[in-house]
Parts: structure tokens; C-alpha cells; sequence
């Protein structure tokens, strides 16, 4: 249904085995990848994963390791032959500086469009994604992402009954179109129940705890945070180069009530995420130190 | 002696397992990088070289399998506490280039020193290196590197004494440094023999077969060139991409009387290049279908 993978865990600087953070998912043929930083293509290969696909690139900032591998992941998206146009969405600056790394990827076979955020939290649909860019807090403007899929309600014969629906109809209202038929225009809500529970994954990287982050991944599928560092010694770093500690992620996915978190953008000073974990999972039990490529396929619960 | 490490061995992009091709040499405490794609920061580390010692980065041009990597490198030098600046080297266009790349790496403790080439055979000594740069056949300006190691002749004691030279000179005279003494100048050729072999390495890739490559590769103790190709149906593709065949490297290699022959910057095509192996020796008994991270330490001949 929603296939996610994030890409990379590392912060800062790609290491062996681990590649830079970066979020890529697929839904209905469409994907979207979120931060691209150096190395994003080959670990996109790793997991066997298409490029020709990424219909949306969103960026969290602009440092390089959240975008230095776009040049190289456009290039190889034109290899691929791919020709319909890619939505590039992120803070301020995201033309200019895409163009500006550009300058090793001139000639692509297909259009860029640029969107560029104005406010505090922005909303768009891209190909069936509902996206919400939210404001949080780094050295630079900066942006985390939650990633809605949305889910109608059940068909309700007897209200299509009730509201003299026409059985010709009820397909495309259950697929969610309008239905002008003999001069009436029958809506969606005249068949369904109300919507169900959909899929929700909320990302973010490279931020003070803020309560933007609290509010948008409240009661996410999977809450995708940095976790720079685990020791409490480097709190102070933390706190002075605007970067999460691995407790206080796990204390936002216990406030906001998430089902899941994917700890990442580890600093390459944690070797071993994992030697928190059991203290993390004090914190909040469904903490996960993630390794490079960690997979789910996220289904919506049975009716 | 001269340390030697074929970074990448991938032409074209990156892959899993095949970094894109990149030279990495270490002589007297002085490291030497020509070309650096998208991913070369991450082999240096799988080698365990230092990037803090990287003084001079030569490029042979700017498509982005050969550069994309330069903002994260000079990012990750900059937190290796590099502080002394970087000569840069290239065809015209570098300093643009990289200053554009640079909108991700704006600020960095070092600085860089650009050096454009003006003619088709350039000279220029790096911290003991001696570098050609030579132009080869590419569809954009690119250009070859010729990396020698010198060796003074040996010290001759009666050839000293013949020439007179005091005793205290001859340390400095060894070193080939002039010495000025009793207010005579002694020059090192007054106590040494001719000059020993050196050590040189030839480094080419995109071209077509060049006059220039088989002159400067001239009895190279290593030459490491382009062999995108080794299926002969995909000639017609190296001569319109002004690319090489892994054949017409081999037959280069034969003609320079080079020592080895390692091929890179195999196309993403060829899964198997050693596959062509056999086939390759016959036409060039030491050619070798090199693989990423190959590293040989060459040593000055016996006397």
C-alpha cells in the first residue's frame, strides 16, 4: 500500500555502510523522496528501488548533506529516461540553490517545477500524497514532513438508497469524483460512511524539539526523527548546533502518541546507536535504532 | 614509497559495490586526488586514507561522474580540521564550477587556489609531484595526468672530489639543494651521478585513443585508463560518446610500453569486465580489470 524505506541514517557526512538521511516512498506508482543528500541514488539502488519514478523531492534545509546528491540523482533519473516533469518543494532558496548545483546537471529531458514554502506550515497533494510541511527548529530555515494517505469511508448501500443515488453512479463516487447524471450532481458523502483511518509518517531531522513536531506527528504510523546523539554529554552540542538528542525524540513520540520511531541522522561519532536502545525504550517502547534501508510495507487496518 | 589507490572503478554514476573512478596517491606526506564523483568521500574512508592530507584535487573536467563529490569532500576535509589551503586543478571553467557547487559548502576553514589550464600540455609541481596535464578527446575540453616521482642519481664520492667540494656540502648537495660556501657556489650534479628512475603513474579517462595519451603513458609504471566498454557491438558507441573501448586501452598500453595496465570507468553496462580478461592479456599480457579500492605502494628500483 504506502511502501517506506529510509535510505540512509547517517547526519553530517555519508560513512561506509551508512548512507545520508533520506526518506523515499511509493504509493500508486507515484514516488516521493524527502532530503537527498551524497549518495541517495546508490542506496536507492541498493533497495532496488526505480528512480524513474520520484515525481515529488521535498527538502528538509539545504545543507549538503540533506542535497548534495541531487545532481547526480537527476542525472541518473535521465539515464532512466524518465521525461514527466519533478516537483521540488522546500524552504526558501530551493531554486536557487538547485540550480546552482546544477551547474554538473545542465541538460535534463524533463522539467523541474519549484514550490517554495512561504508560511509556518504549508499543505499540497502530490500524485495521492497529502503533504504537510511544518516549521521546526535548526540554525537554518528548516522543515519536517508528515506524509498523509487519506482513506474514504465504507460504501453504504442504504444511504445511497436513502439519498436516491443511481446504481451507475456509486462506482466513481466511491472512487471519490463527482457525478452530474439527468441534472442532479450527486457527491461522494451521498454514498459513504466517514472516512477511515489512513496512513500517516511524519519526518524530520535537524531540529530542537519544537512543539510543531509534537502537533504533526501526533499519532503517526511511523515517526521518522533525528537522534544526533545518545550520550548525555552532548546535550550542549545539541543544544548549541540545533540538533535533537535520541532521548528527547523518544520523548515527542510518547507525547504525540505515535505508533513507531525510527531514530536517525545519527552523528558520526555514534558508532553503536543501538547501546541505547533498552534506555530509550524506557522512555518510549516502540523506539527502533534504525539501520540503513529499514523497510515497511504500511497497510490500513481491516474494517 | 608512492602510495596508489584506484578509489572507484564506476564510469557514468555510482553504483553499489562500484564507486565512481577516482586516483588517490600519498607521497612524503602529501596527498593528491584526481577526479572526485559523487561518493569518493565514502571510499577514502572504506580505504582508511586521510582526507585532511589531500593538498592538491586535479580534475580532467567537469561532467558530474567527476566532480559531485568535490562540496562533501571539502565539507568533510573542513571537519577533519584541514586548515592549509588546497590547489585546485583543471581545464578552464573550475573556478565557476566549483564555486557554484560550493552554494552547499560556502564556508570553509581553508582556502582554495584555482589553476585553470591555458595550453594543450601543462607542467606544475605539488609538494613533490611532478604533474603533466595533457589534452585528450573528449566532447568537452578533458585532459590526462602524468604523475612522476624523481630520483636524483646517486652520490659519487670521487666525483665530489674531483669537483672539490668540501665534505660539510655534501648532505644539502644529496638533497639537491645549491650550497654557496667560501663564496663558491656547489650545485648537486657536482656529486651526484645522472638521475635514477622515478616513479610515474598515467591517469586517463573519457577519451578516444589520443597521440597525447600514448606519449605521456610512456613506460608508466601505472596506467589507468578508461575501458567503458568491452562488448565489440559497443564501438559504435565509444567513438559517437568519445569514450574507450577496454581493447583500445589495451593496445595504448601496448604501444606506451607501460609496466601495468589497469582499466576503470567501466560503463554500468558491464556487470562482469572481467569477463573480457582473456581476451584483453592477448593483446596486453599485465592488463588487470581492476576493481575499487585496488592499492599498490611503488617503490624506487633497486640500485
Amino acid at each position: 500500500m504506502l511502501d517506506v524505506c529510509l535510505l540512509g541514517t547517517s547526519g553530517m557526512m555519508p560513512l561506509p555502510g551508512r548512507y545520508l538521511t533520506s526518506l523515499m516512498t511509493r504509493f500508486n506508482g507515484s514516488s516521493l523522496l524527502i532530503d537527498c543528500g551524497e549518495g541517495t541514488q546508490v542506496t536507492i539502488r541498493r533497495r532496488g528501488w526505480s528512480m524513474h519514478d520520484i515525481d515529488t523531492i521535498c527538502f528538509t534545509h539545504y545543507h549538503g548533506d540533506h542535497i548534495g546528491g541531487l545532481p547526480g540523482l537527476l542525472l541518473s533519473m535521465a539515464n532512466a529516461d524518465r521525461k514527466e516533469s519533478v516537483k521540488l518543494y522546500g524552504p526558501p532558496g530551493l531554486k536557487k540553490i538547485v540550480n546552482s548545483l546544477r551547474v554538473i546537471a545542465p541538460g535534463l529531458p524533463y522539467e523541474l517545477e519549484f514550490h517554495e514554502f512561504e508560511k509556518d506550515v504549508e499543505h499540497f497533494e502530490a500524485n495521492g500524497y497529502e503533504i504537510t510541511a511544518f516549521k521546526v527548529n535548526h540554525n537554518v530555515t528548516c522543515y519536517g514532513y508528515t506524509v498523509d494517505i487519506s482513506r474514504a469511508g465504507k460504501f453504504i448501500k442504504e444511504k445511497a438508497d436513502e439519498n436516491r443515488v443511481p446504481m451507475k453512479a456509486w462506482n466513481l463516487l466511491q472512487k471519490g469524483e463527482n457525478v452530474l447524471m439527468d441534472g442532479i450532481t450527486y457527491t461522494p458523502d451521498m454514498v459513504l460512511g466517514p472516512p477511515r483511518k489512513g496512513l500517516k509518517v511524519t519526518y524530520c531531522t535537524d531540529t530542537r524539539p519544537t512543539d510543531s513536531l509534537r502537533e504533526n506527528a501526533k499519532g503517526a504510523d511511523i515517526f521518522i526523527c533525528e537522534g544526533m546523539y545518545g550520550d548525555p554529554e552532548k546535550q550542549a552540542d545539541a543544544n548549541s548546533k540545533k540538533h535533537m538528542m535520541m532521548q528527547e525524540a523518544c520523548e515527542i513520540a510518547r507525547d504525540a502518541e505515535v505508533k513507531e520511531l525510527w531514530l536517525t541522522h545519527y552523528s558520526p561519532s555514534l558508532v553503536h546507536p543501538e547501546q541505547y536502545s533498552k534506555e530509550l525504550k524506557k522512555i518510549f517502547p516502540e523506539t527502533i535504532c534504525t539501520k540503513d534501508r529499514r523497510t515497511v510495507d504500511l497497510m490500513f487496518e481491516e474494517d
